[in-house]
């Protein structure tokens, strides 16, 4: 019989329908549930939250990937810290000046489910310029000093094995990290829904980066249907606006310059949200 | 105890946790019921679909009434079909050129429980130059030629009681109540789930007015979290850009200039369905 999975909190959820649990494990941080759903393909499910469909990965994962990428004129080296699924690592390999892609996931049992069961997201992990590290992304960027253009927190929420990861002594870390001109990004909840985690990372981005902007995306298996990314450059370029275009032929469903603007203008609310965030 | 009231189709859905059934009616088109939310304010459900609440209701309502209101130099006169609940004509109502804004309902029981249970956006009503009609939207529309600046096409979903608002003869209709270089807007669904109908109206909008543009809006109490609206000028002009701004003091919490642009831009997959859907 098919079974309903709802992810809920604050009086609100939502919830899809499955039709098999293909995998279950409990890893040393957190329960892996991989599902086949009725219509969104195969989903992906940590202690009860929903990270991603197959149905709308591709929004999420362009977005994060791309909007930072494309804000710098010639990436050539990137961090991912998290993203243990592999779709940050597919995006930026779309990026032909990309040398080396470091990924930091805290947990090897996701992507070892991911490898075997969300191989069109894990698809990520076979570019040969991908490395895969297996371990706590804080303790990891910590040892490097000035060795990325772009560093992505695609991390879940800022509880559970990503606590570390929403502190200023992090950021501080990931600034460090960065070249001269490089550009952090970081997955930053919904404004709408949970603006306490926006506006605090807004707040982390501001006092470490001096700056920030938050991009937002539309992903309808997440609640509320969006969530955004807080977006930094180490030298203050304004990221609203990209420094290059795709190159021709590149395979994207979601993102355009047009888009990359456009994610960065926000309701008068989200506005006044930030700005007060940002003092 | 509390109960979550599901939407939800094609293996998705929203849920939202109750604490009261405030109003509960069946009207000759519609089970009406109005909730009590914990977390979201009051509830509008029309025969199990979530209408609006009180939470993220702003969004919608400035959004359908002012892209189309703010594409328009300077409108004098329009019309609303649906918009029962009141929250387009007081968004409408924000705009000092308009002299007149016609309300056609067609389920009086709908504007009889808003005016009681939802007085915040049922506020509306009250301006006094807003006009109250009870009937068919389509049979109204007929009567009136070369009305109004803007007709604004405010209905639920293309099944029940607004069957008879999506289809091309009801859309000439509305083109000839137009005034020269009037504007019509309508809620055109996510194209995200629900793409054969946002895809339905804007070949029905390109036939019926020769032009048309997609303008999206984030509200996380629909499924999915977004809907949005068509809308086409009468005389072709570009309605993606809004011909003036808000007056210094405009209460508004959504729309600004630049939000009514970017509302415009949307992801790859998007624009493809839609440029398919026009030829």
């Amino acid at each position: 019989m098919n079974k309903w999975i709802t992810e809920s909190g604050a009086g609100f959820g939502v919830t899809i329908e499955t039709e098999e649990l293909l995998y279950s494990a409990q890893s040393p941080f957190q329960k892996i549930e991989i599902y086949r759903t009725s219509n969104l393909g195969r989903m992906l499910v940590l202690d009860g939250v929903i990270q991603l469909t197959e149905f709308d990965e591709f929004a999420y994962q362009e977005m994060l990937a791309h909007v930072p990428a494309f804000a710098h004129p010639e990436p050539r080296s990137a961090l991912i810290i998290g993203g243990g699924d592999g779709g940050v690592a597919r995006e930026l390999a779309k990026h032909p000046s990309i040398e080396t892609i470091d990924l930091c996931e805290i947990d090897g049992m996701v992507v070892a489910a991911a490898r075997k069961y969300l191989p069109f997201i894990a698809c990520g992990f076979d570019d040969p310029r991908v490395r895969v590290h297996i371990g706590d992304g804080a303790e990891f960027v910590a040892d490097r000093k000035a060795a990325y253009d772009l560093v992505i927190v695609d991390s879940s929420d800022p509880i559970g094995p990503n606590e570390s990861l929403f502190n200023d002594d992090f950021y501080r870390r990931v600034k460090r990290a960065l070249k001269p001109g490089g550009i952090a990004a970081a997955q930053a909840e919904s404004y709408y829904l949970y603006p306490q985690v926006a506006t605090r990372l807004t707040g982390i981005f501001q006092r470490v980066f001096g700056n920030t902007a938050y991009s937002g995306m539309l992903v309808p298996s997440y609640p509320g249907g969006t969530i955004g990314a807080c977006v930094a450059a180490d030298d203050g370029r304004d990221v609203r606006r990209p420094a290059r275009r795709p190159a021709p032929g590149t395979a994207l469903k979601y993102y355009t310059p047009a888009v990359h603007e456009a994610s960065f203008v926000l309701p008068v609310f989200a506005e006044k949200l930030f700005e007060e965030a940002k003092k």
